[in-house]
């Protein structure tokens, strides 16, 4: 295992994650899909089951997928992140690059994959939609606790797999998602990872999208800062516990 | 294993549950969220994941996070809770204690979250409804039997999974109570744990909630006493079978 | 194991069926109730879960809940229905009646459960949908075939299901239960199983409910000999391939 | 194992697939059914429940079910599609031929099986819908890119499912094909399988299904053409990656 393999893996997986999730809101926010007005359950299954997919596609790496189930591994105290790979810097950062490149790519795809819908759609606040989260009602305070709550139930949660077998890991993983989904959701849509948001948010701000506004760069901070306190708090609560941390597969 | 731990993990297994179970139904009732209207099966997947996702962070007690669970294992005549954990006075105080806390932080930790959404909100039953059960139709002795029945299903069901792998445990639970959700949830909003709906309850009637109501404290009793009796004669009745009960993770 | 065990436990299995499976209609179709209008989804999932959590309950006598699966036993050559009970006319009847009377018990309990929900509905014909099924289209032929080719999917897919590790079974069945009810409910909403239809289409003819209509006998007929058609072809069919059962915990 | 053996387990196990896909679109686009506009969540789990079913069924060839899979498995290199069957022209043409052929006689099976609704559906687009997949926008160029990428997705997370216990085999290709039709279905209906596709297309077309329109040929060349290109990357690309393929069950 190389730094090189985490990387690439890294970008797989989670290239396939927001590509995956991304299509899941393009399929219910833009116009003339088969898929118009699906309704909540069924983005939060699609988000779940990108997860699923991005899981095995990154089974090499570990599976991060998002910076903050890194950084909360790193503040658990996990002294390799797969076997053959310490935590240190260089390779937090690959990581880190892997997370938000993939995260990038995916949302490329997936705009290419619904071009002709994002042409047709009229309001440019749903094709943003597709591709970053933002808030019911807005306000830093709130919405920033709000993502925190959900990334530290999210990454505490995988924490305490390690006593699963480890088949039902990715199926644990989507499940938890789409229960994060349905559960807090509902105040900013959940980003619970700096990736899946940042990365497809450059996408929007750089791809040549017909009828697009701006990339609401004044919320952007609000899913990165969210998510990595949460998942690092929950790194260093669940290493005050007798849990065991084992790789998602 | 000590006492103190199983407190501390029945605290966070059952805070689990009612942050995310409270929280999809805020998702669902309160408004302005992403998942306003989402209907009753979302409401149904969204406890069943809190369940599963409270059976992971629980897993070293074994995961009752019910004191239904909890007094169905002592009327089956269950020796030890966990290894090292025998069944006494004792001990099932503190599976109690640590239910009825941690249902009550994960409620107070579900409103912090849904803070604007509540504040917008202008019915307070949907407020309290987001908290505790109430019932479809108002009757004691009506209610009090869907919660019997609700809750006997629940309890001699989890005690039939003896013969499974373990690895489908938290899963098994989870669509179990999707599936009690689905089936015997519309007639009272299926309690069936008198933690779940007594914790929340007291925490909605004392935080802040602006423009809230009374917490219903007339019907409070039925979720208590329907769920303690189905899961009690659930336990009694499974003894006389000869299946065998595993912990659930 | 004694037949008197394998009684009881088709009883518990199968009344625990039509409880869950009955409820999720009644939850649906009556007046006031939570989930009312749910949606055919939510009415497939709760049967698939019913199926799962009767599997569990009856997994001591190889969980058949249904007629026509354990004639597709016997006409698939199987010479032990579990370990100790050969496949012969008393086994096979005692299987029957179990499943008969498990129905029909439970589709008493569903009825205590939601009493005030079948008391406000106003149309009798919801109420007689949720005991038994009943044809969108009335056609003897064509209805027949559709229950034919439902249960014939049913007991061939789980005729299959040998070469999978035995912790999947339960959810094998109820998924692919959910997905007979999508894909093949919508003409007849798939009895595909003679005890699950005429033991609650006895229980909605003995039971005291108030302003009900006739049970439709002269449909009843038709979920029974169309599903033991089915399952009894798909038995003898499966003899012939290269497939083995192993019971379905 | 013998070529014909495969051949039979394709026939059964890719029947099963259209006659449950085919079906859930039935009972959610014709007239009168039980599950009439239930959305297209209820479709994507109905696709992905039909999977599960065929995989099943076809356990004992690997279950393709798909001529992008077996192109797939070639162009990665792969040895043997199942102990005994090594990969060359004739086992090839074999699957391929199964898979059609077993495609065409589900789609039959679905007909039969929907036959009054199939006459009550004034629409004659819905009546084609239930066989074959349509674009929401029809665009040559797009609509082959949505469904290039659906497949490549299909088969390289199948390709990286070999790290997991053989379990979850089954529910993990039905996850996955929930997730892309929810995600990657919205353009073009997601086809994402040749056989699928072409074997209800001709169905379609020689059946005699009162008030049928016209097969759509100009539009058939796309699900086709689109999924072997993406299956057969796919495969390519994961030939480059240090991933092992294990049979899905």
């Amino acid at each position: 295992m190389s730094l090189g393999i985490v990387f690439l893996s890294e970008v797989f997986g989670t290239g396939m994650l927001t590509l995956l999730g991304c299509g899941v809101v393009a399929n219910v926010a833009l116009k003339g899909t088969k898929g118009s007005n699906g309704g909540f359950l069924m983005i939060t299954w699609g988000w779940g089951i990108a997860v699923f997919a991005g899981v095995y596609v990154a089974a090499l790496s570990g599976a991060h997928l998002n910076p903050a189930v890194t950084l909360g591994l790193v503040l658990n105290g996990t002294k390799e992140f797969v076997p053959g790979i310490p935590v240190d810097f260089l390779s937090t950062i690959t990581y880190f690059g892997g997370e938000f490149i993939g995260a990038f790519l995916g949302a490329v795809v997936c705009w290419l994959s619904y071009k002709q819908h994002f042409d047709a759609e009229p309001l440019a606040a749903n094709k943003l939609a597709v591709f970053s989260t933002g808030p019911a009602i807005r306000s830093n305070g709130w919405n920033l606790l709000t993502e925190f709550v959900g990334t530290f139930v999210l990454v505490f949660v995988i924490l305490t797999f390690g006593g699963t077998p480890s088949g039902l890991g990715p199926l644990a993983v989507a499940l938890l998602v789409v229960g994060i989904g349905l559960s807090l959701g509902g105040p900013t849509g959940y980003a619970i990872n700096p990736a899946r948001d940042l990365g497809p948010r450059i996408a929007h701000a750089i791809l040549p999208i017909e009828g697009k506004r701006s990339s609401d760069w004044s919320y952007a901070w609000i899913p990165i800062i969210g998510p990595l306190a949460g998942g690092g708090v929950a790194g260093i609560v669940a290493s005050f516990m007798p849990i065991v941390f084992t790789a998602a597969t």
